[in-house]
């Protein structure tokens, strides 16, 4: 079969353009609704894409004063959608660094069974002191260290969805057997930072594990995503950038011992469409205009970890910020930011414009004819396996995309035009993986 | 207006009776099911139900060899179950001791949005060293240290679902202003357990809590339900010890300074419904027929907290099992077992019979007039404001206590023929609770 385009719709309430909540068609409480969601997940599911997405961290993560900075805990939030849809995969973002392997292994587990094969974990280390002051914690345990526990993480969550084999369930209701003793075993995990007796409390799921995607684009994130991920989400500016970071990443999967078309790379992508090139650059300059870049500017100095007085809106970044290994979190957001504003030589106020849309991400504006053939040139040259799509304005971002672009990359036979699998694995053409603890018994 | 019964379903697969699942109607999978579960709550909605509820730990917590023990994690269900449903309320049970309150506030707080009010909260401490062994303890805390726990917990949520005034989301798109700054504020808790800053990341919900409901009969639970629950779920054998449990827990409410009638007493009971009594009785003895008691043993044993091979199928209970001071886990079942087996002077054997079916709960066998009568003098006597109804066998159970005792109920005025309320706080009769940070800066 030919190679084809993979979709994921990164779900934002309004858009991931932080103005998009004042446009005049906007639902500003649309961050609380499941309708909203449900409308969203449901043109996308329409366009048959393979995945929408939830973004999450267990504190709250803007001044609310700019914009809705409210917002409904995503693993709940995708099972009311597990109910609403029937096809399209639900990736939720949860922390190794504030919860604990037991409580979020049941919950991938439940919401795979619920979905019916179609959960996704975005595993995340968390950055920030304030979500660890939420949690007994003065401070963030150190970059290093959230990785070290993420990793333990992850081999006790394994071993969890592991703890009962496939065959374990048999329901024979003559003899009053539900399930084979033997096939369902504790897993002992005894490590540094956990201590799990298990077994799980729910059976192998559909997938046997939720699909594993990650984000992180420092080096502890990229040696992570080598090991543990199925599906990258990344942030590149250029197409020379991003086929950099695909061609590094899947090396480091080889060296990992990985099949490097098992991990599926989705650069972020903010599609502007209009019907003409005129009128999609004339709906992106009236976003930028609604920005307060006085709101901005708080973001933009956590990110870089220097205070915020020492940005001036009309002036360059200051030449002696904070280098990555100085910092303890959005390592690889801070590096993007400071290459991008001293590459095209901005001032802070030009750097925010660029930031409140597509935060890092490439915009893709035009016509759909413009917009499809440029994810053609990234998907046919190294830079890409698919997108996450961050509409800077939803729903219409996602709804011109879904009516204007998606059937020109159909007809190009680039795009599915009906599911031809039913999980999300199958989705992304990836395999469902084996009992570890049944194969060790063999 | 008439003092009004409320019920609610206990959420239980095949049914509460542990043999359940044998029966040729049934489906032993029901368990992993969402379709199972949305066609029982729907069920419980068209009969205009308070509300439908799941018990949890996080554990394995039965053998899986005799019954359905894999489970879907309850919030994740319910989630699903509000997209499903528009006015029935429903109650998960999560556990204090194994959950941080920053995680757990906010899922229940993204319920009570997803469901537009009708979250409930079955607060529980989890007895048992086994559920302690997957969070990294050897044993289980104390009884005692559980429940302090449990009461900062409480403390630290309520705070937290009031780090947002209700006036606080203005949306103010001409200015740019989402929420009021000095409406949306840190808690600052500083505790014995806790340290939590805040604020919560979930804007204050439609209930303002979720509706706080308990379980435990022990004198620390008691004490707990006393201060904290709007609802409480209790097994009691007879209409005697039903009337002293509802009067001591009313006393204890006043006594701590609250509304006697916003403390809702549900009793658990199993009905039993057949057209004739002959028939019911046919029932309950088809199902004790199918218990395999050699199952069944280990799990009365860890209750009593005693070795299983102490335990003869045809002796009564052993005289020297511990008392209820020396275990540290389900204190009031331990008491409440022991003491119906001593005054009825079971067996083995025949106590399990009992428990497969009730648990300890009262078992109503009768006609539906027989059962509708048996559930007015509790109601009419001191001993119910409303019932946990919980069925032997599922759906068939549910289906015929709609279909048969809830319209006699209706005729004589002692059961809802419509949803008045939205909230699942109004279905109870129980007020939104006010906002305390709120009322402080007044």
């Amino acid at each position: 079969m030919t190679r084809q385009l993979h979709f994921n719709l990164f779900l934002h309430d309004t858009g991931h353009h932080e103005a998009s909540w004042r446009l005049p068609e906007s639902d500003p409480h649309a961050n609380l609704s499941l309708e909203a969601h449900q409308h969203l997940t449901r043109v996308a599911e329409d366009a048959k894409f393979d995945s929408v997405f939830l973004a999450d961290s267990p504190v709250l993560w803007s001044d609310p004063a700019r914009r809705p900075s409210g917002k409904l805990e995503p693993t709940l939030l995708l099972a009311a959608l597990a109910a609403s849809t029937r096809r399209i995969g639900l990736i939720a973002t949860a922390s190794t660094s504030y919860n604990e392997p037991f409580n979020l292994a049941r919950r991938f587990a439940s919401l795979d069974h619920l979905s019916k094969g179609r959960a996704g974990w975005n595993i995340v280390t968390t950055a920030g002191d304030a979500a660890a002051r939420n949690f007994g914690l003065d401070d963030q345990p150190l970059h290093k260290t959230r990785y070290e526990r993420a990793d333990e993480f992850l081999r006790v969550s394994t071993k969890l969805w592991d703890s009962w084999t496939d065959d374990a369930v048999i329901a024979d209701k003559q003899r009053g057997v539900h399930a084979l003793r033997d096939r369902v075993r504790a897993v002992g995990h005894h490590g540094e930072y956990f201590r799990v007796d298990g077994p799980l409390d729910v059976p192998r799921s559909p997938q046997g594990y939720p699909l594993l995607v990650q984000a992180g684009s420092s080096e502890n994130g990229k040696e992570f995503a080598a090991k543990w991920a199925e599906a990258v989400f990344v942030a590149q500016p250029t197409l020379a950038e991003s086929q950099a970071f695909y061609a590094d990443l899947k090396r480091r999967a080889v060296a990992a011992g990985r099949n490097p078309d098992q991990v599926v790379i989705l650069p972020g992508i903010v599609p502007v469409v209009g019907d003409t090139a005129a009128q999609a650059r004339e709906l992106d300059a009236e976003l930028e205009r609604l920005i307060a870049p006085e709101h901005a500017i708080g973001t933009l100095a956590t990110v870089l970890g220097v205070d915020a007085e020492r940005l001036k809106l009309d002036e360059p970044l200051p030449i002696d910020l904070p280098a990555e290994e100085e910092i303890e979190g959005h390592k690889s957001r801070r590096t993007l930011i400071v290459d991008w504003a001293r590459r095209d030589n901005l001032t802070v106020r030009q750097l925010i414009g660029k930031l409140g849309g597509g935060r890092g991400h490439r915009t893709f504006t035009g016509t759909p004819v413009q917009v499809a053939d440029t994810i053609q040139e990234y998907f046919e040259n190294g830079a890409a396996d698919g997108f996450n799509i961050m509409p800077a304005v939803l729903p219409s971002g996602i709804e011109a995309f879904a009516a204007k672009v998606v059937p020109i990359l159909q007809e190009r036979g680039l795009f599915r035009t009906e599911y031809t699998g039913t999980t999300l694995r199958e989705h992304y053409g990836l395999p469902r993986p084996a009992n570890s603890l049944e194969l060790a018994s063999r």
